[in-house]
């Protein structure tokens, strides 16, 4: 997607890092937007940001459907991390979040509650429609805030199916917020969520349903719904009433994950995995590249072309490409 | 995810396929549990389905949150092409769908309304929360059913994000469901499902609400809140009561876009992308089996690692990795 076009400006990648790492809300912004426009200067920011200093910052990454509440959520969260005294990054990739509603918003708006304060970066990453680039554009990102000294990195999504798969591949510890009714709790079990969520949030607690909504997912998780092997850390279920406020409960088992995962030296793998899973993602659009795109008459479109008639089929089809890139 | 056991049962293809063509809705069963399972004998069912014989179906992608009524809706759609003379197929993909509850729900209960019916075949596809193998396995179960000839294929899929995407990558129509109220007409806009959708159903019309939903995304049609250029199908915006049985406007409207469809050409251009699509998805999950898989040791480890502590930065492990399959 994406293709609009765009003001290039060429930055002085030195200077905007050092003017990020002494805290220029500036800079930040215009590092963010290289690293997700992937504009000329993506790999200069890159490289640049890779010299091996700084500290990693807590990644949660906050999922769920649009009307559950999210943006109220992180909004009351980042208040909540705040009066710990922790410096908070927002990366908001939910294309119907008011933090990211691109130019029907302006940057005062976005910030809410918290324009005023130097210890919050908010950046929204438009995502165009197309979660896929979420993937490849927000560890990046993330790096640009930990250069800046944050603390914790909330990445927040819209969704219901594959976008929580990708939060939870990009986060420390992953935050699947539900609304109570709507046999919710029912449908999270089904849809997989409890196997990616760490902490299950019941928002707006305050609404009729929302004590069935938390017993049918303490239900689930207590089964083992989910598909964890014992030892495990298991989903936390808690309630919030973020338009009052109260999330209380769950930056408590927000604080608890992150100690289970300390305890437990779970961090480094699931960096790892996470670091596994960006650098795949551009090897293979590059080697993607070598096969040509659909409808520029390369050898996809005519291994493509046969498997539309049936003639070939498309594991053979495939082996062409293969062979093609293997040379 | 998958991984778990099932019996391996080795088919006789050619007999199989041959039942199939004959219309033995057993074989069309046992031929697509192996183009979902991906068990050893799928290249050989693949190299058989392409021999250049049978028609394509016209396929229609149905999506939308949970709770909106797909399976009700597909269901009553099912009848109402069965009424025109079509025979149909269904693939259930939603995890959350009576249609594919799996283990919990027998044969004769998927099959509802539809089970004593000879010229409906519903299988579902146990997508076990992952919903990237959809991608995969779709485009040849379609395959099967074509080659039971079936006119129509209804794939029936949960989600709001990637998966329209994946849906609209797949199918000739691309059906989004939406019910009443939540602002899900003004979230629907905003998360880009009018550029994947060509036709936009609100379901459970008689409802309150329902006039200003169609109303809100009828608006955001005209006002060209999606990305099609001028001369392309614009999204159809119609009601349905599903559970009264009332689909009318939807299959109206499904019949304007495949009429729409042939009268531009649109048809070929859009199965050509559907098969580079797939083609390539194979081809790359194979290149990526020469990385090695994260956790392994090999290449990809090592330079994940390094990204992890930020010595190495992401697009210089991925050249690393690229250089390693090129050879």
């Amino acid at each position: 997607m994406g293709g609009r076009a765009r003001r290039a400006r060429h930055l002085d990648v030195p200077a905007e890092l050092a003017a990020a790492r002494s805290g220029s809300h500036r800079a930040v912004a215009r590092l963010v937007s290289v690293v997700s426009d992937g504009g000329p200067q993506l790999r200069e920011v890159a490289a640049a940001l890779a010299d091996g200093s700084g500290e990693a910052a807590w990644v949660l990454g906050v999922t769920g459907s649009p009307g559950v509440g999210k943006s109220t959520t992180v909004s009351a969260l980042v208040t909540a991390l705040r009066a710990d005294g922790l410096r908070v990054g927002v990366l908001a990739v939910d294309p119907s979040s008011p933090f990211s509603g691109g130019a029907l918003l302006g940057d005062r708006v976005r910030m809410g509650d918290h324009a005023l304060d130097d210890g919050v970066y908010v950046r929204s990453m438009a995502s165009r429609g197309h979660l896929g680039g979420l993937a490849a554009a927000t560890p990046q990102a993330v790096r640009v805030l930990e250069a800046a000294g944050v603390d914790v990195v909330v990445v927040e999504t819209v969704g219901v199916g594959q976008s929580e798969v990708e939060v939870a591949a990009l986060a420390d510890t992953t935050v699947v917020l539900l609304a109570p009714g709507m046999g919710d709790g029912v449908q999270a079990a089904k849809a997989g969520i409890l196997e990616v969520a760490d902490v299950l949030v019941v928002n707006k607690a305050d609404r009729d349903g929302a004590d069935a909504t938390v017993r049918e997912l303490r239900q689930s998780v207590a089964l083992g719904g989910d598909a964890r092997a014992p030892g495990e850390w298991r989903p936390t279920v808690v309630r919030t009433v973020a338009a009052g406020g109260d999330v209380e409960e769950l930056v408590q088992a927000l604080h608890a994950h992150r100690a289970w995962a300390r305890d437990h030296d779970a961090v480094a793998p699931r960096r790892l995995r996470r670091a596994a899973a960006e650098v795949s993602a551009i090897a293979l659009g590059r080697l993607r590249q070598t096969f040509g795109r659909a409808g520029e008459g390369g050898l996809l479109d005519d291994v493509a072309g046969r498997v539309a008639a049936r003639t070939l089929d498309p594991f053979a089809a495939a082996d062409r490409l293969v062979a093609a890139v293997e040379g």
